[in-house]
Formats: structure tokens, C-alpha cells, sequence
């Protein structure tokens, strides 16, 4: 048996580790190294409260936090959150893993009231969990107003670019293969930001959470591109954060296009090589 | 704008819907039909109460369930479960999204004990959510014997079959490039079982519940194969299944390749064209 051995890349300390591994190729076993995609958790405090914990890649953690909130309907915008910094331990240290969020009075007082009392568990969030906080099918349908028609139109030839950017600015991934990539672009095509992690909906819990420390939100004007496919979970996020367009290139599933077409949103998958499917509102596309 | 069509496949009307896009190749949109994975809310109770709500692809629900309730740690095996079946609505006519579970009174008295009384809130569960009923850090890292060292030995050559054969026997992904798969084999390469669903969390809570319907739990003899990536997650199933190898086409995680060290468990990644990567126990693969 191997001893397992472990260390931070120089490539990119905080989200990839080198590992030692037996490499086989046909009948012959080789020992080499490889890079692997850092995880860890990551917990959510509201008011020094434990209140989920997120397997997540490091960075961006704050951004997480709120978006993370957003997306679970526990903040509607800036305005609910007073602080949101990393925790510290007795000694006044900051704890890398751990972020607490201090909200408003009215907004930390919602969020402590009981849900549904039938249960007394705590469902704690995965790396790639999006539907949460909502414990019956018949709660599944949000009620969050569908986006309205709007002036915002894109041409194809912007969707064939956004492919292209995100995975030239992909970094991780080419070092490790194990990280989903959310972009969110203008309606023009120019990137804002772009975060990694190795769950999906994290990465984009933090582009939710980059407009709301930055003052760019709702995304009322932005394109939404993530690497992989479209859950409807996805597009629940997009809803929340008012995104108009979501672009994926893989496939999206049958509840990702039902609430697109409900919720107002464009919804492109399969985007690559100069072709993409619009699955709903393809209004907003032009040539 | 274009109004919202959808029909289930003749395909497999379950698991693959056709909608009407709009496909842009450069310049022009033509309108065509595209397949589309089906994904839908499932909600599993214990004693006729909401535990949690499940995005999933339909099909092989009651493994589902049961594959959920060991994963969360709520059963330990098939002797805590009496009976496992779709609900019924008031007419008695059998509801295809809920499955109700009744446990041994011990096990159900456990699951309704709190866990942690500091947020009533409840989280249920995503398409592709693993890690869950943990409210905290230290919770993480649970206190699951590791599997010991066995005579469970797998070719190289067995191992470079696997990927083959489940890429051969996926069905519904050729036609909706949407869905994840994970397959059951013996350790001479046999598949048992193969799953696939929305989410890749799921496709293998599927195959836990098949043992525990069909009395081969646990796996102590068994390889898991998954077609995406390894996470923390998906190496907590496996332990708590104890499937002492998991096998996968990408790459695992930096908490995935731990865990499987300090449980026991063979990990083998990116397996592929006649090669592949040990990341733990590499003593289970012979020449």
C-alpha cells in the first residue's frame, strides 16, 4: 500500500493539489504525479449561527456566501446583509473555511423561523446542490415573478464568442479536468467575471454573489454561460438574479426549458462551433 | 415569441421528452425538434411526512429512495426498512413523484430525533446533492469504519472493459447528451446494474438501493463506475455501501482522493484508451 502524499501546486496553491498516483498504461503501472482539483467545505454562518455547509473549491468565498443566500431565498438583494466577512477563532484569527454573514434585523429573524416543523433535520448543501429550503413538490414553483419582455436582444455571433472566451480563460481546468466554469457576460459579449469550482452551482452562486458585492445587480442586461449543462436549478438562479439569457454548452434538461419558458428566459444549449439550440424566448437572438 | 411544445419520445417516454428549438447554424435559425432528458421533483417520506424533495430523472424510484435514506445515514441497511412504495393519493390511485417509506419504529423514531435545534430551516435535496444532514464542519468527515484490507483483486485489463461497457449499455445519453451514468460490476468486470439519471448524485443512491432491494448489500465484492467525476460525495456513498473500488472516465477531487486513502477504498480515474490513474489503494489492481 501507498502512503498518501499531498501537496499544494505552485501552479495554483489554494485550488490545485498535486497528488502521487499509479499511472497505468495497457499492462504496465508507472508512478507519477497529477494535479487534482481542490475541495473542501465550506460553512455558512448567519449571525455566528452554522447555518449549511458547501463542498466547495477555495475561492471567492464571500461571493459564495451570498449568492449562496440569494439562490435560497434568504436575501432579496444588498440591501438585506449588513456584513459578511470570514469568521474568526478564539484567537482572532480568520478561519479560511468558515464565513459569517450578519443580515439585517428583519431579514435574520426570517430566516430563523421554522419552515415546515414536520421534520427536524438538517439537509446540509452538496458542491453541486441548487434546490433547497423547500420541502414538497408543490413548493417546487417558486413564486418569483417571470422576467418581462425587455430591450435586450443578442446576436448570434455574440453567443458564438462566449464559448470561446470561457473556456480561454478557463485555468484550472486545463490542469486538473475536474472544474465547472460559469461566465456572466454583458448583452455585447464582454466578460464581467468568471469562477471555477468544482460544483456547478457554486460557481454560479458566485457570479450571483460578485454583482451583489459590487452593485451590479440584478443582472437585468447580462448573458449567463456555464460549461456544462442547465438543471433547473440553474435557471431558478438565473430567475432569482433577473438574468435574461443563459447559455450552456451542453444540453439543458425538460424542467431547465419549462421554466426558462415560463420565467422569460433565453435559454441556448448546445453552444459551440458556430451552431447553438435556443430552447426558449428566441426573440433575443438576432443575426 | 415561439410558444412552448414538449412531448414525451417514443424513444423512452420516462426519460426523454422532445421540444421544438430553434437552431442556429452562423446566421440562420431553423426551427427543429431536439430530445431533452426529463427532469423531475421527487419527494421521499418517511411515515407518510416530507423528508425531502429530489430533482431526478424518472425511473427506479423506490432504489432511489432507499439509496437516499442510506446515503443520509437514516438506514443502515435492509433491516430497517418495512416497506417502500409510491404513495397514494385520496382515490388510492398510486402518486408517480412520491415515494412513502416506513422504517423499523427504532429507525423512524431516530430520523425524527433533532440533530441540530440552532435553525429550524430545512433543506431539501438537488438533483446532484451528496452531502447532507451535516450542519457543520466537523460533522464532515463521518465515523464510518474504513474497509479493511481483502483479497479483492481486478485485472487491469478488467478495469479498461469497464468504461466500454458502460458507455455500450447508456441509452437515453446518446440521445439527450444529458444524463449521468453509473454501472455495478463484479470485480471480474460483470455489470449488475447500470443507472442514469439528472443527477449524478442519484444515478448511484439508484444502485445502492438496488442491493438493498435485491439482497446483495453490502458490496464488500463490487466495483462502482461512475461516467463523470469523483467527489467527497460520491466516495461517502461508496463507504457507506463498502464497495472497496470506485472507478470513473474524469477526475476526482482533492477530499475525494483523501477519503478514499483513509477509507479503504481503490480510486481510479480518468479511464480511458487503455490507461487510467490509481489515486488510492492501488494494491486491488494487478496485472
Amino acid at each position: 500500500m501507498t502512503l498518501f502524499h499531498s501537496w499544494r501546486s505552485e501552479l495554483d496553491p489554494e485550488r490545485v493539489m498535486e497528488v502521487q498516483v499509479s499511472h497505468w498504461q495497457d499492462k504496465t503501472a508507472t508512478s507519477r504525479e497529477e494535479h487534482v482539483t481542490v475541495e473542501e467545505p465550506f460553512e455558512v454562518r448567519l449571525g455566528h449561527q452554522s447555518l449549511a455547509v458547501i463542498m466547495r473549491t477555495p475561492g471567492h468565498d464571500v461571493e459564495l456566501a451570498l449568492g449562496f443566500l440569494l439562490s435560497e431565498g434568504i436575501i432579496q438583494g444588498p440591501q438585506d446583509v449588513i456584513d459578511v466577512k470570514n469568521e474568526q477563532d478564539d484567537d482572532g484569527l480568520p478561519l479560511e473555511n468558515v464565513v459569517n454573514v450578519t443580515l439585517r434585523r428583519t431579514t435574520f429573524q426570517k430566516a430563523l423561523q421554522p419552515q415546515a416543523p414536520k421534520f427536524e433535520r438538517h439537509f446540509a448543501v452538496s458542491a453541486s446542490c441548487g434546490l433547497c429550503g423547500k420541502n414538497s413538490i408543490v413548493d417546487l414553483m417558486l413564486s418569483v415573478p417571470a422576467l418581462e419582455a425587455d430591450a435586450v436582444r443578442i446576436s448570434a455571433e455574440t453567443c458564438y464568442g462566449l464559448a470561446t472566451r470561457l473556456n480561454a480563460e478557463q485555468a484550472v481546468f486545463r490542469h486538473t479536468g475536474g472544474l465547472h466554469a460559469a461566465g456572466l457576460f454583458t448583452s455585447q459579449g464582454e466578460l464581467l467575471a468568471l469562477r471555477e469550482d468544482i460544483g456547478r452551482h457554486n460557481a454560479v452562486d458566485k457570479l450571483i454573489g460578485y454583482g451583489l458585492e459590487n452593485g451590479i445587480f440584478p443582472y437585468n442586461e447580462h448573458i449567463l454561460m456555464v460549461s456544462g449543462r442547465t438543471s433547473f436549478e440553474i435557471i431558478q438562479k438565473a430567475l432569482l438574479a433577473r438574468i435574461p439569457c443563459v447559455a450552456a454548452i451542453s444540453a439543458p434538461s425538460s424542467m431547465a426549458v419549462e421554466l426558462a419558458e415560463k420565467g422569460g428566459i433565453t435559454l441556448i444549449g448546445f453552444l459551440r462551433n458556430q451552431a447553438m439550440n435556443v430552447y426558449a424566448h428566441p426573440e433575443r437572438i438576432i443575426h
